[in-house]
């Protein structure tokens, strides 16, 4: 079976932004024809797949054929594939398995999402309907106040408190303070997280990703094409997905993702590793709750062990066991919802190839892992990343 | 590589439902399974890819997780999959490249839409996204406007008038007469589709197909596990796909779909088939100036002689050369945009095992294809079948 390396990966910086959706998408793409070593072109790819969920805040439709003609990739397959805020992620999955078919050598994956150009309306509706519609949307239920029961639930069931989420967004603002692609670079201190203005007791603003605009994307090879293009690769080890049931209510605990747990137990059969072998994780935080999660259901600490290892810094950059979101994470580098899953692999590329910013380089990292979450864990993709291709 | 046969398919009948997004599907996923000839388990699917456009005239995320969970696959890998009206067409294409790729054995592909809760205005939406936006759509250009545009510039370079697609839409009704599943069972004379009401000039009502809610499934099966679900398979023998400018303007020609040439030429190569070899087609017509457009583009008539294709009645069940549409097509049978391409293999694996009402069984159909088209071209998935494996 065919091994799948990625030789090149590209994104906008996220936040704000100016661009609309075919800007956005272009100088991501752009970025990540750059990035690869060797002379390419984008007809030299075969396929592509791009997750978004809200596509332009529902104004353009085709969106796959409309990003990929102006880049570069006129007459290619081209979709998008949309699961919530775990687009991406799949789409890089689906891309994946593109090339494991044997029909394609050369795929892109990516990701792209317009926010900031809708009204607070139309932005509350595009992250509510990620989770479930029936029971909880249309009863009133935002998408923080989900996160906020699973928060008040777990501090409830184990031996945690808000400060161990505080520790958590303390973290990643750190991690994200020098990452020019961040979209919040703010020196959090831990008295100002802990008595942030309040959003879903007991989340408040420290504790929620923002709403960001942005694109990624990463081109793919088979293994057999690599060296036309880069000597310095780095290879996908195994990629894993599964998925849950989509209200909370319908779930035998809510103070843990199964969809992340299958997810993570396949991967790492694949890869042929254990989570101790992780040596960086972009995990998805939307809510600082929703890492705490990660960091158990990726058996990075035991269950019921995930304030401990907040408040023991164990997820800080060249300080604990396994460095837990250097990027920065959705909190601080921000959530361009489609653009998300992908976003995690580019910061995954740069950091095992020692490219990112030099005061944030995580040290010695051989192994990676990103973890997208769509929903409030109703889908989930893992993807485990080496230097090594065994 | 590992062959891929399709072991069971089932859809809704297309129409105004009563049913809900969750009813449509579970009721062409049970008739899916059900149609499978040996014991069959939802929770033997490994991977799920869904086809839908407006998800509920938008009002449903995370769709793909919603409407597995309650038809037996919860926590199996899941997605959206959106191209427009090619939506599960390149859901099939993806799942098929799944069990290509070693990853799954089983795999569901299927497709959804329900329209009819929409006011005129939202189904006017849904359906302008599907082409260009910015140069079109935001024009005042409808789509039906678009697919006149490129009727009239077909009549002017070609020798052709309205009464071919006239004949186009009278043989599609006549198809779609005695099918249980289509949404317009009418006997229409050539004198009442030649004066129906005036659409976008030349297209009039009996031009344009109806706005379809419905659903559809198809199973996927690796061949070294189909004999567990049944001995009369269906082959999928090759999918290939491919892409255009959205926009009319930036095209050469509008006259014909580089995005269905391309991917035809493909799928016959990858299939050892020329287009001689087709016995029954299911191909795109939104509008019956598609249809024409499709016969040529396919190979089934030359560059320029659709209409008299047309008007030779070389499309016709048991008296033409290759069946066209013997479902009735969009026209006869419906379109419920996401639904319509995995609708059609559910009618060619019909087809080709002689299980469709008797009146409307095509003799001696051995080679089935399916073509399923986003917006007026800009992507394109077709898919050929056959009762032999090889």
């Amino acid at each position: 079976m065919v091994d799948v390396a990625i030789i090149g990966a590209g994104q906008t910086k996220y936040g704000n932004h100016q661009l609309g959706m075919k800007g956005m998408w272009a100088e991501a793409a752009v970025n990540a024809f750059d990035s690869v070593d060797k002379d390419f072109q984008p007809n030299q790819i075969d396929e592509a797949y791009i997750g978004s969920v809200a596509f332009g805040g529902g104004q353009l439709g085709n969106t796959a054929a409309l990003l990929t003609e102006h880049t570069g990739m006129q007459g290619k397959p081209v979709r998008r594939v949309e699961n919530a805020c775990a687009s991406s992620g799949f789409a890089l999955r689906d891309a994946w398995m593109a090339i494991k078919s044997g029909q394609a050598d050369v795929v892109i994956a990516g990701g792209i999402e317009k926010m900031n150009d809708l009204t607070p309306e139309r932005k509350r509706f595009w992250l509510g309907v990620s989770g479930d519609t029936e029971w909880e949307r249309l009863a009133g239920l935002t998408f923080p106040g989900t996160y906020a029961l699973m928060a008040r639930r777990y501090f409830h069931e184990f031996d945690s408190t808000h400060d161990d989420l505080v520790n958590i967004s303390v973290k990643n603002h750190y991690h994200g303070l020098d990452n020019e692609v961040a979209h919040i670079r703010k020196d959090v201190s831990f008295d100002k997280a802990k008595n942030g203005f309040m959003v879903a007791d007991p989340l408040t603003l420290y504790d929620c990703c923002p709403t960001s605009d942005g694109a990624s994307c990463v081109i793919l090879a088979a293994d057999h094409v690599v060296s036309q293009f880069t000597e310095d690769p780095v290879w996908i080890k195994s990629s894993a997905a599964a998925s849950d049931y989509l209200a909370l209510h319908d779930r035998p605990s809510i103070t843990q993702l199964m969809a992340t747990q299958k997810a993570a137990k396949r991967a790492y059969s694949m890869a042929g590793i254990s989570a101790e072998d992780v040596d960086i994780a972009e995990v998805h935080d939307c809510f600082t709750i929703a890492e705490l999660f990660a960091t158990e259901d990726l058996g990075f600490t035991e269950r019921g062990t995930g304030g401990h290892f907040a408040r023991e810094n164990r997820g800080r950059r060249n300080e604990g066991t396994t460095c837990i979101n250097p990027s920065g994470g959705l909190k601080s580098k921000g959530h361009p919802l489609g653009a998300t899953g992908t976003g995690q692999t580019v910061e995954i590329f740069k950091q095992l190839r020692n490219e990112v910013e030099s005061t944030r380089q995580v040290r010695d990292a051989n192994i990676g892992l990103s973890h997208n979450v769509g929903g409030s864990g109703a889908t989930c993709s893992i993807h485990v990343y080496g230097r090594d291709r065994d």
